[in-house]
């Protein structure tokens, strides 16, 4: 029995994701409840591997429950009596055996959170990062629509990814401004190392006018990661949705 | 030279505002950045004493800076710049000698924050307190009601409080409802020890039909303390701001 979980978490104390020999995991801490829970030793799937300090509100993890008999609506609770407080289970269910939680990912969407401010707002920062005001929206939806389709993302990917490819496809980026507060939401097929946090760096950069649409549109077609922004701090990240 | 300060701070991880002999307090934290910056052991007056684990957004706090020569408006990025990152002078400024952050305090505003959910959300968990749905807001504002004006607040004090008198005025409770979240702004003259937690402890579970309006009117009459709800968890309050 396949079973399907959409789970959130506050990823501040964690190494992310995934299991790692030294540091607790997300990944780890769901393992671990899944043995208090069944005694057996299930491994799970994340759909996406989200770095140390990232956050999600959507992530889907599946599991093969095997011949257990616990009713797959029940999961979520269950687990979430062994789990931290800071890793909730928000639902649980049964999906169809040829359910992969990354292979069958149809659009993933990542939030990325700042809020205009010139002191650091202690209320804020858990899940955001300040940035300075001044930014010029209309400069930076012009670089946000240029990292918009299918490209060679190379540009956008720290050393160390491992990525057979880095083609990649973004469906679209949303900025969204409530009062001072600013939210990018990137929504593509997959994303290559730190892509989403280099991305909004580099549409943040230019809205302050220091980077060009000509230098982005050199980085794409060279893959040169210089020209982008350094990539942005991970609290600010959040794995927000996932479509199957 | 009288100096106030904008402060506002994630109280989480502190015993309070006040100094204690057990605990890292927000106040002795300040006391500390402020021995660093100027080499003088400076007392500071904050406007309420906030309980260990509550927040705030625009708490004022009051020193005298003597002889020292810091420009007042200089005050807040050089005390933050020795304050731990959870805790934030927003802004700094000199005030007329006769100011003191308790006593020249006309209203006080405290916000009480829940969200609407079955499961906890660990992304709002840290500054909001998970209830069930099924509120009934006409319920709730009914009994809000009840608490506006000048009244014998002992039935929503904590024992251990200690103050002098129980007489307090409420000016206004507004419920504010923005999706499945809900922040309840209570502005009075003063508050007793505990008395926000209380009174919207009440008006949630006047809410689910647990509290009648009756109820709440022979509490206040009476002064019975075991007649409304019980005191709501602390991480939920934010000193949200102060008119002098």
């Amino acid at each position: 029995m396949n079973i399907k979980l959409t789970v959130s978490y506050d990823g501040t104390a964690y190494c992310g994701w995934q299991v790692q020999p030294n540091g607790i995991s997300i990944q780890g801490e769901i393992e671990r409840a899944l043995n208090k829970l069944t005694g057996k030793d299930i491994k799970v799937t994340g759909s996406g591997r989200t770095d140390a300090g990232v956050h999600a509100l959507g992530q889907v993890v599946c599991f093969d429950a095997k011949e257990l008999t616990i009713p797959p609506q029940k999961f979520a609770k269950a687990l979430n009596t062994f789990l931290p407080s800071d890793i909730r289970v928000l639902s649980s269910g049964q999906v169809d055996k040829s359910f992969h939680a990354i292979k069958s990912a149809k659009k993933k969407t990542y939030r990325y959170s700042v809020y205009l401010s010139d002191i650091e707002k202690p209320l804020q920062e858990r899940y955001a990062v300040r940035v300075d005001g001044g930014l010029d929206f209309d400069k930076m939806q012009a670089v946000a629509r240029l990292f918009v389709g299918e490209h060679d993302f190379k540009c956008a990917c720290a050393s160390g990814s491992g990525a057979k490819s880095t083609i990649r496809t973004i469906y679209d980026i949303q900025i969204v401004q409530k009062g001072n507060d600013v939210d990018f939401l990137v929504c593509g097929n997959g994303f290559l190392y730190n892509m989403v946090r280099i991305i909004v760096g580099t549409i943040l950069t230019a809205g302050y006018g220091k980077i060009s649409v000509e230098c982005v549109k050199n980085a794409l077609a060279g893959g040169e990661r210089s020209l982008l922004a350094k990539t942005l701090p991970a609290k600010g990240l959040c794995l927000y949705s996932v479509e199957y």
